[in-house]
């Protein structure tokens, strides 16, 4: 879970885009999750969901050189109905695919530049991530709210 | 927020008892959501939802004054698949009713005594739970994880 790994190491500069994107989604009614895995061999930096039911996923990159030394980011495109693109002001946007979403994010907030196009999901995968969200959501904040809890969570590691 | 509650007055016995109830939940593999408003007149004292996607409301009953001062309880089971009450083990228990699940409970754990028989929720109000349950987790992780989290919610006090 995410806020072990900032107790434990210090947060990678993804993890404080991070902040500011869920900062900016609150904003913008999609209640967001980070590092969550909607399938083994991925973990989405931020995962969201809106009013709506539509699922967001918006990866996090630093620099050019973490733009490019990823190699899974369309994998993401078929567990989100929007997806997009947070970089620091000072990164080479053009260098990002222009068919994504875009935004402008540092630890504090970040700001929409360009909307992604929707792709929506198939219902039935739209579905089981909500559940997954839910679930993992809820088991977070219950970890957060009673330090007891994570002994009893019998589904630990699952996400 | 239940977390703000606790930190601005003392708890009530009933969200003591909601705290060994969701350790439970999370060993049963249900992930819990406290003080969760199904709609508007009402607040579940634990709303929970599993693998399987069925929706569980876990009405806290400190006493047995506290079980015949609510006039609410049956309004719930509008509001979920499964529907269970928690005592502690020195509630009357024969008080309760018979067709409703009944967990023992205490401030750190609780056990499963009776299983509640399954009252299966029209799908689109399932769904339309699940989400609601995703987002008030989500956007409560955050600002449990984010202090500075809670200004940019555009959704505050929505649940």
């Amino acid at each position: 879970m995410s806020e072990r790994m900032t107790q434990d190491a210090p947060p990678r500069p993804g993890a404080l885009l991070a902040r500011g994107v869920c900062r900016y989604m609150l904003s913008a009614g999609i209640a967001p999750v980070t590092e969550f895995a909607p399938e083994a061999r991925l973990r989405a930096d931020v995962m969201g969901v809106d009013a709506r039911g539509r699922i967001w996923i918006v990866e996090c990159k630093s620099s050019l050189a973490d733009f490019r030394a990823d190699a899974k980011w369309r994998g993401y495109l078929a567990w989100c109905d929007l997806f997009a693109f947070a970089a620091p002001a000072d990164f080479p946007h053009e260098a990002l695919p222009e068919d994504e979403g875009l935004l402008i994010a540092d630890g504090y907030g970040a700001e929409l530049i360009r909307l992604p196009a929707p792709r929506p999901l198939p219902p039935a995968r739209r579905k089981a991530l909500t559940l997954r969200l839910a679930m993992a959501a809820a088991r977070r904040l219950r970890a957060a709210l009673d330090p007891g809890a994570a002994a009893f969570d019998s589904l630990s590691g699952e996400d």
